[in-house]
């Protein structure tokens, strides 16, 4: 009963088969092979419009350079007060774009909110030497905290990112769970809302290490391709991380699994929602169930063989857990895990 | 007849199959797992010695993480003119390092000698605050002409090194193909002529993506962790990369694999040199050969199917190439070569 | 009548001496000179102990030299979300640490609190590489907001930041303010409360342009001279840097100056606290006044002449506004402001 | 007899007395003063054209804000082996551009020539991922070696460098030793010739710390500001630095107080040409003399009260020194220097 996270679990059969297909024989290196020329073909379909895509092999990697790519030593990325970049990172956003100021602003249920953003904003004046000046909104998709932004929401939020002359960057780690939740097409959930360039994250969802930076506007890629090989992450066998992508992406597979993780989820809220003196932090929209367990029961499941994380320190006898599902989560773990909680 | 590359070519069946065992069924992320635990158990077993050993999956990043760890943002970085860090890393190390110099010293057939060394660090003061400060010596083995260090000539330079309060790393990105053709033992060929941390390159010989930072002493490998973490490579699903190396260090396949190389090039080497007008420019005692070749010869090797690089541009009718053996290149393709090379 | 800030006078006639006295005959450059040697004996007796202590030119440099010199590119840095490292100085600490993050907490009044930073802790988890690292608290003294933290607040929230191995940074652009406000020993609102390293300001209380990085323990200025070299703030003739320091710290004269410039924000907030529809905003513990201004009453100021900022956006028909006043203000623009405010 | 540098001299009268002009009354900070615009309006007239100019407080700074401006991370600065930026900063170039890579070129006297910069560039591949992209050639004028460039060498190096695409800047600390030996207009010594970009020092030649970053194009200067404030260099009052400009140049005196230095090392250079064993290593075309001492002799000088720099290690009983005159270098002390030279 493995839900300490999506991470944690392995690779797709298809994968392997891929990275099998593509082992032999010479290729040109450092991304000139065939394959990685048609993931981007594959991501071009996959979002309806030309596409700039770059294979890396972390999420920390495709946020830190996608980032850096539009911000300079001088601006200031907007996120969530929780996001990825600003807390599980170390710091790659700040040492990539060279000391720029990530501004974390609160917001429910781990969404950013129009207006919150529009208060952040102002306190950094535009052409004022002394502020960051604003040149990245960065929005978490699924979030941190299980939820999803809806497209309107995107819209909304990257319309005021733009109004001031900003990009708008989505950390798609989890982008195929929000893709699955929402059941828009992938054009909707991105650039048609204002998405400029997103981390599409495949790991997560059952790749090795395999993510891609996917830039909508192929201007914005500017110089990606230089940060890239100076931050060490252009790798010469390129063909092995574009297998993976390839794989991921073919026959709308990385859609179903995402959705298999999703509906796990669902069933343990549903489940945990019937537990006396459980309480669901937060909506249950992809993969990632918070809620908050007595102290007793968290004990209790754990001795039973459960993994999970604490969401920060217990308070008042009960603690703020998640639970993450995955693409190869047995339902077995989840009606264990349920059984479980509702045996005493 | 891809001689442009090691790697361009592909992966060994032991990977894969590795990369298959370790697929399934939850693990911990980040290389809280066994395979990256026993990975570091046998790089000890391999070089005698305990071992702090941190896997990533580019050469750049190895040699980059290794370098930043132990010189200072103030610090420089002595290395031979050609070295892969000075001229083929598009400024990773200065990035990493967050700017530190570095001091391309000439040397004979892509090696470093005692007193070019110490002419170079007489210009560096030590404690002259308006002078970088030497912090690290590099060298490359195999080197980027294709030749070896002996341990006596490692044991030279590092003593310079180490009496100017410098740390020795070694660009290993082919060592195994130095290591297999010096027939000594790899302590004896690192740590004990004095090197301090090591990129163990596994990725040219045929790893998909892996190569691992080995320190020998593991005090020196301080913030090493948060390094990489910020940088974007630590990967979360580690246990395919360890497991790349797991299954390159059993058995001393890798030092098998790497002498097929090392016997090709040989080979290349001793056909060449009864060509008549091409001329070896440096010894052969790894897996790259480097010769001068007839203008003409060249553009009829390319012809009948030959790909290699140009070292340089073309010279009073010749130009200066590079071939380069894998563990993977057929014999056949050199045997094809050399007869086409004699064929007029 | 201008309350803009501190930074809007010129110079003491005492500094404009001392540089002419500087100025002719060769002395040896970058610090190698008597002048400096003396400043940093002047600063050991003010602070009653030995004291490494290094002339910059600006209060940016200052604070970004100091924190990097304690954090290092993995680190996090805790300050008042409105400190001026977090919002003034366009990114120049995470600049220097090389991408370390600043976590700004909120405080009433421009002050931390002991409780809010231990919060703010508890959610970077030491050795968890996730997570920048926490390695400096930095306080301003006296705060952005014109209040002074007592010495039994600092050692409160040192002992703190000592407790989880970090180090204690004060930003002290206006540090004479605050001692003078104080009337404590240098040492006890310092180094005897758990201060490590100290910004020491006399630009704004009346220098041209010299501040003094000052370390209490001389094992914590580690590289700092290799770091001020590589950011440009090694200047060649400081003797005129040192000039400024030596004649500012002569016959307590630093104090008196600053204790004019508190007397008149004293008046000036007594002033304002008998005009109907106004109201302070904070303490007036130093030399600025923040006062809810009905908006007409700021216009009519300005309008009679008086120059000062607003302190964020018009609210409900009034506005926050700063007033400074400095070692040189004029007690007349105190008293003709205050008339004005009055006169309707 | 102080010839060790021209920054162990002091200040002009003239430079305090507008010093002490600008000390009373409040102005606006950080630049926004009329003599700060009026330093700017100045710079146009002495390069004939209109200029953004933005003083900072070193050479360092001023250089390494020019080229960070101009130059990428991924970028290479082509320059002399032995510019001031490639061994005397401390590595602050790379710095301040996050890791650039600085390429040192050798040339005679230090100077550069068209072939070797050609050769150099030639092993940058334009487009090629893996070597950092030619970005800035820089030029120091007068040089390190004491030399001056014609404008027409300036404006073959130039020329070559805006093929590839590049900005030029050129290093000025000693601009006005160069334009006084060449007797030019200060446009043809620059733009006219290609410079795009000047590092204008005034504090070698009397000032107490000024230069100007002088932009030849409006557009070039692009983010300078944010990179100056971000570095600390942006001073608040920074009316002090803008008077020194200000006073430096105004009817011409920083040409004649650069002419009085250059004629006493032509002084210094004709007096030791007929010296027994003494040998010049260089033109001596501004204010420094580049001399093969005999041991003995140097020794002798330095027993009757001569300072000066080594520039080198001893080599077969003569070392090689360098004898730098200042604006106020009294003529007594050349007289003195060549008659105890001369006296055995």
């Amino acid at each position: 009963m493995n839900f300490l996270s999506d991470n944690a679990y392995g690779v797709w059969p298809e994968i392997l088969a891929a990275l099998e297909r593509a082992a032999s024989g010479p290729v040109p290196s450092y991304g000139a092979d065939a394959l990685t020329a048609r993931v981007e073909t594959r991501l071009g379909h996959v979002f309806s419009r030309p596409v700039k895509a770059f294979p890396v092999i972390s999420g920390t990697a495709a946020n830190a350079l996608a980032i850096a790519t539009m911000c300079p030593p001088h601006g200031a990325v907007f996120c969530h007060a929780e996001a990825h970049i600003a807390v599980d990172e170390c710091g790659a956003p700040e040492f990539f774009t060279h000391g720029a100021k990530l501004v974390g602003i609160e917001g429910e249920h781990g969404k950013l909110v129009p207006a919150r953003l529009e208060t952040a904003l102002s306190h950094y004046l535009k052409g004022f030497v002394h502020h960051p000046q604003p040149a990245v909104l960065s929005l978490t998709q699924s979030t941190e905290l299980g939820t999803v932004y809806t497209p309107a929401e995107i819209t909304a939020l990257a319309a005021i990112a733009h109004t001031h002359g900003m990009k708008v960057h989505m950390d798609g780690a989890r982008f195929a769970n929000a893709l699955a939740s929402l059941g828009t097409s992938a054009a909707a959930a991105t650039w048609a809302a204002g998405i400029d360039v997103l981390s599409f994250g495949a790991t997560k969802n059952g790749a090795m290490g395999a993510e891609a930076v996917v830039f909508f506007h192929a201007a914005d890629a500017r110089d990606f391709e230089y940060r890239r090989k100076k931050a060490g992450h252009l790798i010469s066998k390129m063909r092995f991380v574009s297998a993976q992508l390839d794989a991921y992406l073919e026959d709308d597979r990385w859609l179903a699994r995402a959705a298999h993780a999703n509906r796990l989820a669902q069933l343990l809220a549903d489940g945990l929602n019937h537990v006396d003196g459980v309480a669901l932090a937060h909506p249950t929209d992809a993969n990632a169930v918070f809620a908050w367990l007595p102290d007793s029961l968290a004990r209790r499941l754990r001795e039973g063989g459960a993994e999970f994380y604490d969401w920060g320190p217990p308070a008042g006898g009960r603690t703020l857990v998640r639970l993450v599902t995955s693409f190869a989560t047995p339902q077995a773990d989840v009606d264990a895990f349920v059984a479980l909680a509702k045996s005493e």
